[in-house]
């Protein structure tokens, strides 16, 4: 019997590069959480735009507070109140002071504030100051936060709460995003019926198109689920065929392992400008995953089994989602690993790169990590984990108390 | 001057604990991401049903391939084919084989599946095998991922993905969740203008509904932007009864600092059945924060300064969100921190919370933590950060290269 041509992770990445970002739209800024940003934002003016107090208190030119102390106060003529949200008209002269709140903006003559904290009022136009403050104490300069023309968010960062409020505070009501990759979502197989039957002995449910839809989702891209087909060429060659006409990249679960794989690279094959780039990948587990392109598209075939699909899921396909939305780290598995122990020895083949599902749990200020061994078809052991432990290709496993990183998911 | 009687993190959790979790409601499976199981689920059946093969193969008793090898191979009748989907009718006799996919039912008779890869094809009755299989071998057994009566999801728990899949294949079309939290969002300031205004100097957008409506999506909850109101007392308490009337949780932001406290206080007041909790809490930034109930419902104030109102968003609002949304894990920060060694020394006062903006970078392996010092107003330290260093109470901050953790935000 023929064997896959594998490829290593890394040369699947390598492939997964060469397919362009999408196209961009603009969006609001109250529907742009999770997106990619597709060009540079920078910002027009200095913020903030002018020297503020950053402390509810009194303006004053801080050398008429040298020397002032508990046991030695000052005293300060009021001249004034600047109001929230005012451009002041007044300045402050040697020996005043002009009550402020935080935020306010910074009376010309001035360069300090004290803290209402560290004052007295003696009367209506006196204050007594008990505290030295230093020029520029308690007040937020000019361009603190951002200088004029610094780029403020780089092109390919995905847009978080601290990025909207950063947009929002320099007046960006809309913002150019790349497209979110739509996902049409396949589950082939004759044993399959929805969610909603009742499986004979010998029919299974279908799964994977949950799963495949909600990591979609995770990963800000839009799941389009395609239903069922039956393992036949003809039917399975329809729903593909309409799937690429809506969708930017189709996931197939199921007929990709040894028994069914000619199906779905048949199927491949005979659409006219498709190609097969990938079939069969050096991982455990997920060996007998396929990629294919038609045009810009990709057709991604997935294993049957749900642990094996969700976990190709989660580190090559959402990787290629994030490729096509735009990302800059589009590689992932994204963010930073969560550094454990490993509870037991994990054997594993040199040669591929294996995922293995573990449990997290705290000892003594120390994370352990226990692998949960079960057949990639048990996806009990997917509810019970807490996240991935990657086995790199050149390593033939890990020793009990070993350091590991897990990707928690 | 009065000052706050302030909380301790911990004690405004135990108030965060005296409010339950809101009613629940039953969802579609595809719209059960991220949503908060209201009931245990127990599985019915034992999954799966039946012993499967879970290899392409033949299905034998695995006596019959007792001392099968590459240089002495078993000979074996074949008798038949088992169809994906379908229910065995026949069944296996001694020194017989039957083809089987991976999936498909193990017909009675066998007990062990031999792997396609170890068998050849001799004539259309007959194969060659390679390999001595151990009764059980490449079998699923029945209930080997789960059994029944077994609870599967625990009430509480936040849906993944694989929870979704695991409900899917027990046929749950429907889920019986707790209903999310609708979050009003009021930013309060003289100085505010919309995103889309150009402010005059003393003048500044409202960013605060933006990070605020981002964090609370994040957090699985509905945010409803309800806008600016002006530092007023009829204007705020108008907009904060209208907004208890639609939502379960209403946040001010701005309005709570020692300017303007009595502000928001003497509104919440003035509210018949609402009852200030928390008037300070022993944290850095967002001391000055406001906790209030009116009936069921909470009422937080937020510092006016982004970067304090988005931490105390994270650290306290969030965790009050997921309490009302019946999150087992409500109290937060989610997940498991990274462990990194500060960059430098972080001073920290004893006796509050620090929560210090880092920016993380490896270093030969190793996780380093940079704080991101700046005034609470400079949100570029949330949009160059990486995640929050919590310095506890009882700390009086953080040695150059001390270990330290991270919740990544």
């Amino acid at each position: 019997m023929e064997f896959f041509q594998v490829k290593t992770v890394r040369q699947v990445k390598e492939i997964i590069r060469g397919f362009a970002p999408l196209g961009t739209e603009d969006v609001g800024l109250e529907d742009a959480l999770g997106r990619v940003l597709a060009a540079d934002v920078r910002v027009q003016e200095d913020q903030p735009p002018c020297d503020r107090s950053a402390m509810d208190g009194y303006a004053v030119r801080a050398k008429d507070t040298f020397g002032a102390s508990e046991g030695s106060p000052g005293l300060l003529d009021v001249t004034g109140e600047i109001l929230m949200g005012e451009k002041p008209s007044l300045s402050v002269k040697t020996g005043a002071a002009v009550k402020i709140p935080t935020g306010g903006v910074l009376p010309a003559g001035a360069d300090a504030v004290v803290m209402v904290e560290h004052t007295q009022i003696m009367d209506e136009h006196t204050i007594q100051v008990y505290r030295t403050v230093a020029p520029g104490e308690n007040v937020m300069q000019r361009g603190e936060d951002l200088k004029a023309g610094e780029r403020i968010i780089e092109q390919g960062l995905i847009l978080r709460p601290q990025e909207l409020g950063l947009l929002a505070l320099v007046g960006s009501t809309h913002v150019a995003v790349y497209r979110r990759p739509r996902v049409g979502i396949i589950s082939s197989g004759d044993e399959l019926v929805p969610v909603d039957a009742t499986p004979t002995i010998g029919q299974l449910r279908n799964t994977n198109s949950y799963t495949a839809a909600a990591l979609t989702l995770l990963a800000h891209a839009l799941p389009q689920p395609l239903g069922i087909v039956k393992d036949d060429l003809d039917a399975l060659r329809e729903k593909l065929i309409a799937g690429l006409q809506t969708c930017d990249v189709v996931a197939v679960s199921g007929g990709s392992s040894v028994g069914t794989r000619d199906l779905t690279i048949q199927v491949i094959e005979s659409i006219p400008d498709a190609e097969v780039l990938v079939h069969g990948v050096a991982v455990s587990p997920g060996k007998p995953t396929i990629l294919a392109r038609a045009g810009t598209k990709l057709i991604w075939g997935l294993p049957g089994h749900q642990v094996s699909a969700m976990v190709i899921y989660m580190t090559l396909v959402i990787p290629s989602l994030w490729r096509l939305a735009g990302r800059r780290d589009w590689e992932g598995p994204y963010g930073w690993p969560l550094r454990a122990l490993a509870a037991r020895n994990i054997p594993s083949a040199q040669g591929r790169e294996d995922y293995v599902r573990v449990s997290l749990h705290e000892e003594d200020g120390t994370l352990i990590a226990t692998p949960l061994f079960g057949k990639s078809g048990v996806i009990s052991t997917m509810v019970k984990g807490d996240g991935l432990l990657i086995i790199p290709m050149d390593a033939e496993g890990v020793q009990e108390g070993e350091e590991v990183e897990v990707w928690p998911f």
